[in-house]
């Protein structure tokens, strides 16, 4: 037989999930009532309400999706592009790779614009594309890269973008909830997040967000869309006035999410934002006391993940596998190019605090020296030394 | 603001979900670890286990879907179709035309075999159309058509679809731990199920099972899997012993289908059974008595959704909603051509009680009768003269 769960305790400071806050441990397990009765609608429609504030957004058709943040990627992508469609993508770390990917599945044909790992798109290399290619139906942009920490600037490359009659597809998977997202201002036509990044919600929902001209688009297609279970215009439906069943929604995991969007409205958006820059940099602070290096360059450093470099000598695994056994804390280890190379410290809504910062700044200074790692500066003094600040 | 999460207190005899067990809440909202920490990749495995027990197969590809019901209906089309397949799609329900759909949306050619809502699809049909089509990729089926209560024979059609060189489909959504479902013995290629019925778990995952040739067919693919997110072969290698990063998992659903088969192994799948049935037969005998008549034929009614015709002269709504405001409790309504004709009642899983068949029949007695309907014979006694014997 099975023993009864008993998962360690941990602190979550990876790429995500983050911590959840116990209110929404809580709300996620209220007892059910079903997907279509009054008091869930009423629950949706809250859930709606609070999802558009969070995004800023003004956009009708703003719900949350029945799957993890990859589903919301793939619902952009194959509700709005059809076979011999044109799709730029613009490439800079292991998310946007993935858009390349569904973009083919959609039978569509992607137009790379490539960036190195850790940097930005440029907007003069979107500028070239657009100069060259005619009939771009849409781009596609990470917004808070999750395998570098990178921040991309998106309002130069939006005006490119409209400019040139396309559609603009942002991924706010790491963004929303932990630096400014503002789909109406940048005038994004989709756009979706992941619940268990600066939201704090468990994973399992995609709150995504389409504009007025994306759902026209949708609207004027001459082929079906290619998922059933992603397609917009049938769940726009079962979450809008008619309330025409689709399938049934994760009741609890909806619970949870209004929960999280409470606590980040009680919060403020403002206010959350700050937390999140002010912990990053005492964090970035403590490192680069300890003779670290940044992957990302400051201007375009994300605060909810801090990418930062392995020093010479020290191996990812044997750290990792010590802030996890001593210390219960999880980091991310570096994707792709970054394997060995990086670590990904998340600093994500209910995680980004002082104390995490501090045992974390503590822990890594003492396996580092346990290493063979000499520090040329206490970590948390530099911290501690920010805060008073 | 908004106001603390308080939605009322039900008792779901619904479609589904079904109630949760207050084992499976309190394992939901344990405090997250991360997707790919070794504690949740033990969960994983015992949780691959536990299902290959419930789905009583030894297929390796065995996994719960990050989606609801209709992602696993979804992922069993879409991995195993390609554009101008020919499909087999037999429909006695609504759900069998989901089927067809996500059919065409894969590019595949869907061959329909049509039967009476309400009955079941006779082999013969099925005899006529393999002796008529050739090159045939699969023939996709419902066990258990959730909107009309009818238990679907399927042996002798597993017979001639492999015969004909075919794969074997099957919606196994609301017969999963209900009743029995074999997909080794009945040689069942792609299987799908949900989470929130007879598995008595809150909504979001979706149990799914590959046979080996399902397998080795999608090893064969010419053209890329229109999906993503619902990609099997990428799933595989995150669920398998590679443990390749693809999404992140729903971590605390995970939490909770784990717990939610530990029930149901605790009690043992034929006593599981053997209680749906018990409760579906006192069900019926108290509908009988009160002069109502089920909508599917007694030796293919499912005993975990009981669909039974509205009396002549009785409104739907005014049923339902008075079941709903006076006694909390859910049943569904008709869907498509039962759409105010018949009422859906659930006996799924922790749902599936004495008490809940109790309760129901004297809350409808009751109701029916201020609504003008003369009961021939008191529901409850004839339930309790069926428990007694």
């Amino acid at each position: 037989m099975y023993s009864d769960l008993n998962p360690g305790k941990r602190v979550l400071m990876g790429p995500g999930p983050s911590d959840v806050h116990p209110r929404v441990l809580k709300a996620m397990s209220t007892p059910l009532v079903g997907h279509l009765d009054p008091d869930f609608l009423t629950i949706m429609n809250e859930t709606r309400e609070m999802l558009r504030e969070v995004f800023q957004t003004k956009n009708e058709l703003t719900i949350a999706l029945s799957g993890t943040g990859s589903a919301g990627m793939e619902a952009s992508l194959v509700n709005l592009l059809e076979p011999g469609d044109k799709a730029v993508v613009c490439i800079n770390g292991l998310f946007a790779e993935r858009m390349a990917d569904i973009v083919k599945r959609c039978g569509a044909e992607p137009i790379i614009i490539q960036a190195d790992w850790g940097n930005i798109v440029e907007s003069e290399q979107v500028k070239e594309v657009f100069e060259k290619n005619t009939k771009i139906k849409l781009l596609a942009i990470v917004h808070a890269e999750t395998s570098t920490g990178v921040r991309q600037p998106l309002e130069e490359i939006s005006r490119l973008t409209k400019e040139a009659g396309a559609l603009f597809v942002v991924d706010a998977v790491t963004s929303l909830a932990g630096i400014p997202v503002e789909p109406d201002n940048w005038k994004i036509d989709a756009i979706y997040s992941g619940t268990q990044k600066c939201l704090s919600c468990p994973p399992g929902l995609s709150p995504v967000s389409f504009s007025e001209e994306a759902t026209k688009s949708m609207a004027k297609r001459t082929s079906p869309i290619r998922s059933w279970y992603l397609d917009m215009q049938m769940l726009q439906s079962y979450w809008g006035k008619e309330r025409f069943y689709h399938h049934t929604a994760p009741i609890n995991m909806v619970y949870a999410l209004r929960e999280a969007l409470r606590l980040v409205l009680e919060e403020g958006l403002e206010k959350r934002f700050q937390r999140h820059q002010l912990h990053s940099k005492a964090l970035v602070e403590g490192l680069q006391a300890m003779g670290l290096k940044m992957v990302a360059p400051a201007q375009y450093r994300l605060p909810e993940l801090n990418a930062v470099y392995i020093p010479e000598g020290i191996d990812d695994g044997t750290v990792r596998k010590a802030l996890l056994n001593e210390y219960g804390i999880e980091i991310g280890g570096g994707l792709g190019k970054f394997k060995g190379k990086a670590w990904r410290i998340g600093l994500m809504g209910y995680s980004c605090s002082k104390a995490n910062v501090t045992l974390f700044l503590s822990a890594l200074e003492n396996i580092l020296q346990n290493n063979g790692y000499t520090v040329p500066e206490h970590g948390i003094s530099a911290a501690a030394a920010f805060y008073k600040e």
